[in-house]
């Protein structure tokens, strides 16, 4: 039964039943860590071979016969190029090898953005006041990078299939409107991929701003776990029919299909793009690990390949997510006091609830001992207007905490609910969740 | 017997026998490399075994339980900061361990400084011209930073202990003066380790800048190849003494430990500069790769493994350093048309010429099939002003290769010079080498 149409005594009802469930749950003295997108143990293991694929007896020479021990070889090594060109659907002089990390390749591309300038104009940092637009929720490291820098954030409504257009259209008129974040495919957090028209859409933007720059955060680009992945469009030969290929500059990492700590990430861009990034990367670094570019492209050996291995990610992650999906189903569906989304891929769960109540949930949560990202998060500045959005991280704990977890979870959502319903002293939706 | 001191029938003699020499080296068609400070293949052999440290069998779990493979532990793991603890004599606390490039990690310190400013003073790029100290001849890829992030940059002239501290003195008068770079042993080109006395000197610097940063770059902290190796006074504790320790920031890497393409960075600093750069960091880069950490950590273990891993480079450079002076020795010193010094470690010799004819004899080497480090590049923007210093990088090359182009070398050296001679079209010095 919907809480909404409770009267005042079944309400109080709930309320004693709920709290009853939080107190013992609270007893068990749980130590679960929900809180961001890590994989698991069990699929850590998966990737273990990938440190014996470059040994002294295999060698550690490439292809084109480079030592890859030395210095050298700044946008990557051949093999690795070739393996990212096919999963990302670019051509290997489009793409440049990272390190580690692709959150590192963002933050210096924008840094580059706001020292020197890209497409001829003044830098960034020289243009005054500057905006980008975040489609919310979204992930908190993005949001960072604009808050370091100053960077004003604009919240963009999230459509189910993508970034509301008609709002972009609009902001993009103003020219100290700078750039966009997006994760195209299984968004973080809803799992939301783009449909083909949104991903034709902003091909075909004109900003104002001739430096409009869209990271098109690729993270989740093989992560599909359902037996129906999501397809995303490849927006690189929408952009060059619409003449806007230097607007997108494009990112993905092994993180989530290796090792979070030593994969391996690449940017994708149009050739200008690609100039203008290694004019400052061969000041900035003679080249990165490429050792560990070569173990990937071995490991690996093509898209197929890397396919395959994405199953075994798959099967574990699956679970998982039907243990949340389905916790949250049993649990509140009836209840209409929340709405999810049920992704098909990538790392997250977005959980909107009513009541404006998602920070006492986080709190209970806490007290419960269940560590949630932080509420807020998903939106720039921390502050979620409407006070309604969780990030709920499935990977992380086995599929026992897990179950657990969900059910923490759940209870805290009743519990807050219930306790604004009763004090009426919040700006309740009555039920209905907004978009 | 001295070329200033020949007749010109004498002269016109060394020039046919010289010239007949030069041709025929030129004749037989060789292409040699000793452009840049790379390990040689032999090096790059001495740590196969850092690879076998961290495999399935051997666990990726450091000393305080961290899986290396997963997200996390920004600074770097425990072990490996108590070794290049132990390196720069450090505490664990004033460390930060990187990627696999120590000059990413000078290059992201200055663009912070760039676009956030440093010990609360405003942005460099909000401060109109601003300048760098740069000691000469030095390390191009220093000077690349500044030029790229066109920051003014004024030689010093080196003397045998360090750079010349009457100069410094002066400039640091001057507010726009924002720092200077200093690879304070075996320094790139000369091999010169500071003296003590200097370290204590520079320690004892107040500029009038309140963000003025040295960019510490111990490159060779322990690439000694000496059985009386150089030894450079610990700066920090200088610095503590004359309260100034925000103003050194430390780099090493083990690119010329381990393997110059997948080697591990760090930093050194004060807590108040480790602070500071943590607050970019954070924003920047979830973790760097902490199981090549690991890797690193296992294969030493402490300064006295990684000591001993470097008597075996020790063992190789040693006789290619040989090599070269034995030739330069045979060839030039009695001419006086040049001068070098004989380093005790790190990777290059410098040599100076007479007669303006550096870039002469860069061309004369080309077309003999010998590359050396662009002529011009020791200097900022690549001026030589005097077009004197030639960068001689004898560890790539296998030791039969390398006695031919030191042979290259000193029979170009020769030639140009007795071309200048014969031209008197140069601002040739009469055979002295000015400091």
């Amino acid at each position: 039964m919907s809480y909404y149409e409770m009267n005042r005594e079944q309400m109080l009802n709930e309320y004693y039943t709920t709290r009853a469930r939080f107190e013992a749950l609270a007893a068990e003295g749980l130590q679960i860590d929900m809180s961001r997108g890590k994989p698991g143990a069990d699929q850590l293991h998966l990737s273990s071979g990938i440190l014996d694929t470059v040994t002294d007896e295999s060698g550690y020479i490439t292809e084109e016969g480079f030592d890859c021990r030395n210095y050298g070889n700044l946008t990557g090594i051949s093999e690795c190029k070739r393996l990212f060109a096919e999963i990302l659907g670019l051509d290997c002089e489009k793409i440049i090898i990272g390190g580690n990390s692709s959150l590192q390749l963002m933050f210096d591309y924008i840094t580059q953005c706001m020292t020197k300038g890209v497409s001829s104009c003044p830098p960034w940092m020289q243009q005054g006041k500057i905006k980008f637009l975040c489609p919310v929720p979204g992930y908190d490291r993005h949001f960072s990078i604009c808050e370091f820098y100053s960077i004003e954030m604009i919240n963009i409504k999230m459509n189910s299939d993508g970034p509301d257009m008609e709002q972009i259209k609009e902001y993009i008129k103003d020219e100290s409107v700078k750039g966009m974040f997006c994760i195209p495919k299984y968004s973080n957090p809803q799992g939301i991929t783009y449909s083909d028209e949104v991903v034709r859409r902003i091909a075909a933007l004109h900003p104002a701003a001739k430096d409009f720059r869209i990271i098109w955060d690729d993270a989740y680009c093989v992560h599909d776990f359902s037996d129906k992945p999501d397809r995303l469009l490849n927006i690189f030969p929408e952009l060059i029919k619409n003449k806007t290929e230097d607007m997108v500059i494009q990112f993905a990492s092994t993180s989530k299909m290796t090792f979070p700590g030593a994969g391996v990430s690449v940017i994708g861009a149009s050739s200008r793009n690609i100039e203008g990034i290694l004019s400052r990367l061969s000041v900035q670094i003679i080249s990165y690990d490429k050792i560990n570019q070569l173990r990937h492209a071995r490991y690996f050996k093509n898209l197929d390949g890397l396919k395959e291995h994405m199953k075994h990610h798959a099967q574990i992650l699956k679970p998982k997510f039907e243990v949340v999906l389905n916790t949250l189903e049993k649990e509140l569906a009836d209840k209409k006091i929340a709405s999810w989304n049920i992704p098909r891929g990538g790392y997250f769960i977005s959980l909107d609830v009513t009541a404006a109540s998602a920070l006492r949930v986080g709190g209970l949560c806490k007290e419960a001992g269940l560590r949630l990202t932080p509420v807020g998060a998903t939106y720039p500045y921390g502050i979620d207007p409407y006070d309604r959005n969780i990030r709920i991280a499935p990977t992380y704990p086995p599929v026992e905490e897990l179950k657990k977890a969900a059910e923490v979870l759940c209870v805290c959502v009743k519990l807050a609910c219930i306790e604004a319903i009763l004090n009426k002293n919040t700006n309740d939706y009555g039920g209905k969740i907004y978009a």
